[in-house]
């Protein structure tokens, strides 16, 4: 019973093991080998032409100048004077929060997974938008939740079906995750209205929220969006990244959690990686002061201006029935096919015209949701290639529509 | 039932948010307060004058100049040269792996906690040294751990106390944690034929080995320490570092796992926090690329040298009965009083002389060992300091002794 010489070390995982099987980005780049030069939509990251590379160079230039003395243990809710500048930060969210109320982490990604450590018991309910942000669901999936997905529209979380949720679920959700403004994978946003309503009702149910947000900056218009879900009360952890603003590859983000949740939160973090990279905190506030909102401004241009491209070449392109949304913020726009057509289909139908998105349904739960919508990534591409990514798209979307006609 | 307006965010957390309530170290450093210069010995970290800060700010650079288009998302495993480099390295503690064997992390912590996320469902048995390393106690709390503690000797852990704790335990223990080289907090380290023994019986009950090895490289002798268990067997998950040859702040480390788990330690590493700082890795790389050597070289004459006069100072003015280890590497000397004498009386005691240390029951599960032993980490004070708080301390043990000598 007891010997186990030829055990493999894989025989007595951790049930949650099973979250860490599967990969959804290697599944869609295997697809890249049906044309000779596909144009992959399905990087949500900023264009390397927006990523401020000199300016963090001169900033980390003079982080290390100062490093003397700054690499021992320490910091661990991050350097002060970063954690005073996101809360200016969060003044453009509308948020009032102290350097006091906030954690800096390894992206926002650490954030999720530092609640999920503080919060979820195996099982524990948690309630996410249909369709979501897939590297939540990793996160959520290793702490074993139980998920209900609440539906979203174009004006954001829908109140009535998240109401529906909370009154029949019992026991009560422990968690609300939403991306409020320009969603992931949707780029809709949450009217004022609804974020009021949201809030309230999640107070009334003690249900925390989760506010992952790092798209609130990144708005095309005249007016920002409405205010964060922070603004509204304390009960909501507000996670922010320097990810879409600078460059994800630094991994700096930060959370602003209820101020009761904080002292846990911290010694989670501890056990997790003990604290974050000093210099590179000090790297990313001297890069961000008296920089960052010329910037934003600049970038805002410079995605708006790659929304326009692909939301035209689309919707000339796309056959009948088929909708393209055209954001208001953020990195994406979301087409839906018309019943039945199914954008999993329509994805190994692409390839071969050379061009992959991410298909909807791995937008939830098990990457088994309906199969309607498909979420394109503009951020990271030349303009040339996202027209002609978008030509390729709604020809093979014709070709895919035409050829497979369903019997009527 | 479901109005809960006035919840506080703490009403409902995850059964492991226990484990985040309590702070060693706060604990130690409140008690500064009772001398006006204390000496405190708690600090594990390396001397500012052993971190190679100029190389680091010249690496810095480099990397940096190197960033364009290395700021996107990517490099899950790290950067292939620094996970080469870190093989090599691996080599000198008697190690054969591949760059593809090798995960980079932030510190080894956080490899304890990939592993212990991987492996452990709650109240899975996990076997620990006693004592050990607090902040792997930290990890495991988190993830509800049950543990087994097996006693360590100066010639490490003890084989037959290992052979009885794995005869005993049903269900068998999942893991075994242990440093086996200068062990935090005693500096012991295991013979080759302890080694041996304990890999074998490990592989004979299937339980996997979590070696955690931050001081192998820093020995004090001629010839280095015999080589690590992961040289013995793939069942063995060796963590290494940065944060002691070079310095902590940069929070850089490696796993070198059983090959079957790296791909579901990599996936659970994306849930966690994506990746690793990129131009962090670089910059490591680079300091360490032709200069680590020399560097350990130095910084073994530097920290033998602490622990001479440490070991001195001690021996010359602790009383009888109570011993001072003279550690072969690492950064710790570990003391025992006599019986009945308990060190966590001995530690309110000493900070009225004003030197600290961290008591030897803290160094088990729950905070809650035995009181015989305390820590002295020599590692980051001036020579001075140390000779003053080696005194201080003698003093104090001493005066602890005579004025509250048990009844016979």
């Amino acid at each position: 019973m007891k010997n186990a010489q030829t055990m493999p070390a894989t025989a007595r995982l951790a049930r949650r093991a099973r979250a860490f099987e599967h990969s959804p980005w290697s599944a869609a780049e295997g697809l890249g080998d049906r044309h000779p030069d596909p144009i992959y939509f399905g990087n949500g990251a900023p264009g390397v032409e927006a990523q401020p590379i000199e300016r963090l160079q001169w900033a980390a230039a003079r982080a290390w100048a100062e490093a003397g003395g700054q690499l021992d243990y320490g910091e661990l809710a991050g350097w002060p004077p970063l954690r005073e500048y996101v809360c200016q930060r969060m003044t453009l969210r509308g948020i009032a929060a102290g350097p006091d109320d906030v954690l800096i982490t390894n992206g926002s990604q650490q954030g999720i997974d530092l609640i999920a450590r503080l919060m979820l018991d195996p099982g524990d309910r948690i309630i996410v938008e249909g369709p979501t942000y897939i590297g939540a669901m990793q996160t959520f999936d290793a702490y074993e939740a139980s998920y209900l997905t609440c539906s979203v529209d174009e004006h954001g979380l829908c109140v009535d079906a998240l109401e529906q949720i909370l009154r029949e679920s019992t026991p009560t959700p422990k968690l609300l995750y939403t991306i409020p403004t320009f969603q992931n994978p949707t780029g809709f946003s949450m009217t004022s209205e609804r974020r009021e309503a949201i809030v309230a009702l999640c107070e009334r149910y003690g249900v925390l929220i989760i506010e992952d947000d790092p798209y609130g900056e990144i708005y095309f218009g005249s007016e920002p969006p409405a205010p964060a879900l922070r603004s509204l009360s304390e009960r909501v952890i507000y996670l922010g990244t320097f990810s879409k603003t600078m460059a994800p590859g630094i991994r700096v983000g930060w959370m602003a959690p209820p101020p009761d949740l904080l002292g846990l939160l911290l010694m989670a973090r501890e056990g997790a990686d003990i604290h974050g990279h000093r210099i590179v905190t000090r790297t990313v506030y001297h890069a961000a002061q008296d920089f960052l909102d010329e910037h934003v401004e600049r970038i805002r241009a410079h995605y708006r201006q790659r929304r326009d491209v692909l939301v035209d070449v689309l919707r000339a392109g796309m056959p009948d029935g088929v909708s393209v949304s055209e954001p208001g913020g953020g990195f994406f726009v979301w087409c839906e096919l018309p019943e039945p057509w199914s954008t999993d289909d329509l994805l190994r139908h692409a390839a071969t015209f050379g061009v992959l998105f991410l298909p909807g349904s791995w937008f939830y739960p098990d990457y088994a949701g309906p199969p309607r919508g498909l979420r394109l990534s503009y951020s990271s591409l030349p303009l040339d290639r996202i027209a002609e990514g978008g030509k390729r798209l709604a020809e093979a979307t014709r070709d895919f529509m035409e050829s497979r006609r369903p019997p009527r």
